[in-house]
């Protein structure tokens, strides 16, 4: 055809090529399990994620096998990130935190054919690999270990394979709509399910969601993923980082508050992202080493309701700036960034926090939209509640080995959530569409329940669930962890809600537990707390 | 297939989609010709833009045709970039600077269906269009004009038309690789050439141009190109302050210093983008207006070789960070970025403008390489030149009603560059290769000869070529526009260039003229000035 332009595929090996070319230099810090820090750079990263691709091939591995993994954030772990994708094969990442049941199950259902595993998980894969089926390569991310081999018959050992693989192999040509890379959901509710992200999505969704308005990572950027690499692609950092040539520093298993803090300071961190449990941790974690985070510049939080006093604690302490973004394994998982806009600059610090409490905008390449029980598209006010949907680059359309699509009649994926957005466009989640509490025509908001009682000094942790009630089809009970110190009773927290919500919003019993049930993805379990306390008010 | 992602064609209808459902009251300014300013939103120039189609479809355009348009920066061009490409056409931007005789070749060899033009460029239209043979109908951006209707029989107005279309006709469906956009290079050897832009390849730049590392455009800037909507699409603003959402102002046909610097200071512009000559003039009329330029954080300047004093001037006047970029019409033109890296923040001021001085790195999504005469690839040390190539997502791969491709054998496009790239990816453009002057076996460049000459207080323009010479084959002579107050003599000059070049690099010649010829993009002719002092040494 005369009057074109060059096209070419766009895949992750072009994310990886282009580090190692002209951020070849720059470097990757890994806290690694065994101890100790490894340092490489984006060249060698490149180098070995090849070397990784010559050795699949030259075990025989199927072209587009699903390799697993089950490790940390480390070096070895990005580099099969880039390695095992880029020769065409899925890096399929699965999370530690599952039972052994449910690990079965995911390495069983997405046929992983072969697996890497860090050392701490030795043994897992011990008690689980005579129920992986489809597995013909266990390997262990590390050198040589006698101890392990002579534990596991036929182990391989990560470093041996690279070492023996030819350097000189290159990527395979690859379509762009191929997958690349595997996550399965943490399937609270029946068996979990498999997401595959291609080459296409990951690469719009690396440049996309990197815009300033969206992670905004620079080369001047030293960028610390917590949120771990396999949960939905650690939100997509290994990607992001490669492509903006930054410099990376991987946690390893430490992710306790005080380890991250001395690291923090340690390799001059300036972007972080995580949960809100993690920088819970992390402020209680700066406090008790003295650790300044001075080098730290902004925060990117997501993946559970955000505490409201989180942002001032983070503003006022240490100069850190809190972004809060939404998504999940099927939206890969950008949907939404929460930055101002223009029209903001004139407002008070405590005005700003307000807006930036909610989820934030979607960047170009995601669409949201908030529809009725009926589908009826609700308008963008601020104020009507609604189900919130979604759809663009990297959006689910099916899950791995179900036939069925994921996505509405006119294409748009349901994310089980109840939100408002706003004429400007930002969204705000307002619970869960299962865990809404729907009393007497009226919706309730456990998230909104629940962040006041946190904020309460007695309460360390609360969970709400609509409870059924003979009147009004459901009325809200709060389950709440006090303070070992001096905790409230219930006439206290009752008094506290004075005035925050309308008093019909205010929980119909408060009830003190030990603790709450918490699932692999460090969410409350709400189901558990419905089935054991559904039935209280009746 | 299961378990894949959604996918959409990336289509630039998606950028203006996205700006006027999620940045909708975001304001757009635009200085028109007519005089006044207009003030819209990304709303209504999206709306418009939907009308814009429904009109060219009711005039029975063909879906594929070419809508040329001859026009400044103002809101109803911006309103085409969208309209005509997001209904299947094709956007072709004609450089008005051009004598009579290119446009005419421009218009037919793209065989223009339409072609929309500013009220300036009425008396051009009435000259011309007997000439173009392919125009069905002309089109004047404003209201009805009863004069020009007169003038020209057959007229259509933009605003009558827009007036009359269906506001709710929507968008085709359109293939990514189809074109969107097209301009012709300059044509400075032989005929010019069209440039089309696909879809996707404006797509891919608009997003990953707008890196951080990149343009760095969010929500928060208010962005002027000065750079003209006429000229490689403004290098690319329009689309990318419609997926950041940005507020534009477009400063219509006033581009002079006084004028830019009020507008700054009016509109509180955060980023400006232009070619030199443009910055040099702003320099001037900030200084005679008393404009502080205080909102305005960066400055993108690219098109022609950076004067070294231009980086101090407004980094220690106005605070204004000047950010170096190169490319050309062939490469969307985002070909690189100069922006610092992390290890580059421990030195001066000095040091870091000197790194500044080069063209920077390039984005993800192209790559650079230096080859020898012979096509051999050469090392990226920082001293090697060789002549630079380039291919990427949206670098062109054949001209438009050209058969043959644009590219080496092995895919690259050759820019006519010489260049050097250092180990970190920094690219310097040491000359045009058709420009740098071979002296004896070595490399001799004009721009560097140039730059000390202007840096001189009694020059205000300079050029240098190589002139033949008996025994070294070529050698420097250097074009010198004086001072006219207080004019510099020769000596003067030479006694200059001492101790900044090799004593072998110093011209042989100094010559003094009133002016240098200057083609429709603003650069000097040097192919000129070659043919009237190319034998002045023999």
């Amino acid at each position: 055809m005369s009057g074109t332009m060059m096209y070419d595929e766009l895949t992750i090996n072009s994310l990886i090529d282009h580090a190692a070319r002209f951020h070849g230099k720059t470097e990757i810090v890994s806290v690694e399990t065994t101890g100790g820090v490894d340092r490489s750079e984006w060249a060698s990263i490149g180098g070995n994620a090849r070397r990784l691709g010559a050795a699949l091939d030259g075990l025989g591995v199927a072209a587009d096998a699903r390799v697993g993994t089950i490790a940390w954030n480390n070096r070895r772990h990005l580099e099969i990130y880039f390695g095992a994708a880029g020769s065409g094969r899925v890096t399929h990442t699965i999370n530690p935190r599952l039972t052994p049941e449910q690990l079965a199950y995911i390495v069983n259902h997405a046929a992983d054919e072969v697996l890497m595993f860090d050392a701490t998980f030795l043994p897992l894969i011990g008690a689980l690999r005579t129920h992986l089926d489809s597995v013909r390569h266990l390997v262990l991310m590390g050198p040589r270990d006698s101890d392990a081999a002579s534990h596991i018959p036929g182990l391989l050992f990560y470093d041996e394979l690279l070492a023996e693989a030819d350097p000189g192999w290159q990527w395979p040509h690859i379509d762009e709509n191929r997958p690349a890379a595997m996550c399965y959901t943490s399937g609270t509710t029946g068996n979990p399910k498999g997401v595959q992200y291609t080459h296409r999505s990951i690469v719009l969704h690396s440049i996309a969601g990197n815009q300033p308005d969206g992670l905004g990572v620079s080369a001047r950027d030293t960028v610390m993923p917590v949120v771990p690499m396999f949960h939905v692609n650690a939100w997509g950092v290994p990607y992001i980082a490669a492509q903006a040539g930054a410099r990376l520093v991987l946690p390893g298993p430490n992710l306790d508050g005080e380890s991250l803090a001395l690291l923090i300071d340690a390799e001059r961190v300036t972007i972080s992202l995580g949960v809100p449990t993690i920088w819970m941790g992390l402020l209680a974690g700066l406090k008790k080493t003295g650790a300044t985070a001075e080098s730290m510049t902004r925060t990117v939080v997501g993946g559970a309701a955000l505490p409201p006093s989180m942002i001032p604690a983070f503003r006022d302490g240490y100069g850190v700036e809190l972004i809060h973004a939404w998504g999940m394994t099927e939206t890969s998982p950008l949907g939404t960034l929460n930055h101002l806009l223009q029209k903001h600059e004139a407002l008070s610090p405590e005005e700003r926090a307000e807006i930036r409490l909610g989820q934030g905008r979607p960047p170009w390449g995601v669409d949201l939209r908030i529809v009725d029980e009926d589908g009826a598209v609700l308008p963008h006010d601020g104020e009507t509640q609604g189900h919130l949907q979604i759809r663009g680059h990297w959006i689910v359309e099916s899950y791995f080995n179900r036939d069925e699509t994921a996505l509405t009649d006119d294409g748009w994926f349901e994310t089980g959530d109840i939100a408002t957005i706003d004429p400007d466009g930002y969204m705000v989640i307002r619970d869960r569409a299962k865990d809404i509490i729907k009393s007497g025509g009226e919706w309730i908001s456990t998230v909104e329940l629940e962040n006041i009682a946190i904020a309460h000094p007695g309460i360390t942790n609360a969970a709400a669930i609509g409870a059924r009630h003979q009147k009004w089809g459901e009325r809200p009970v709060l389950l709440a962890v006090a303070e070992k110190e001096a905790p409230p009773d219930e006439a206290d927290i009752r008094e506290f809600y004075k005035g925050k919500v309308a008093s019909w919003q205010v929980p119909d019993r408060i009830i003190f537990v030990d603790e709450l049930p918490i699932g692999a993805t460090g969410k409350v379990l709400k189901a558990k707390l419905r089935e054991a306390y559904g039935d209280v008010l009746i």
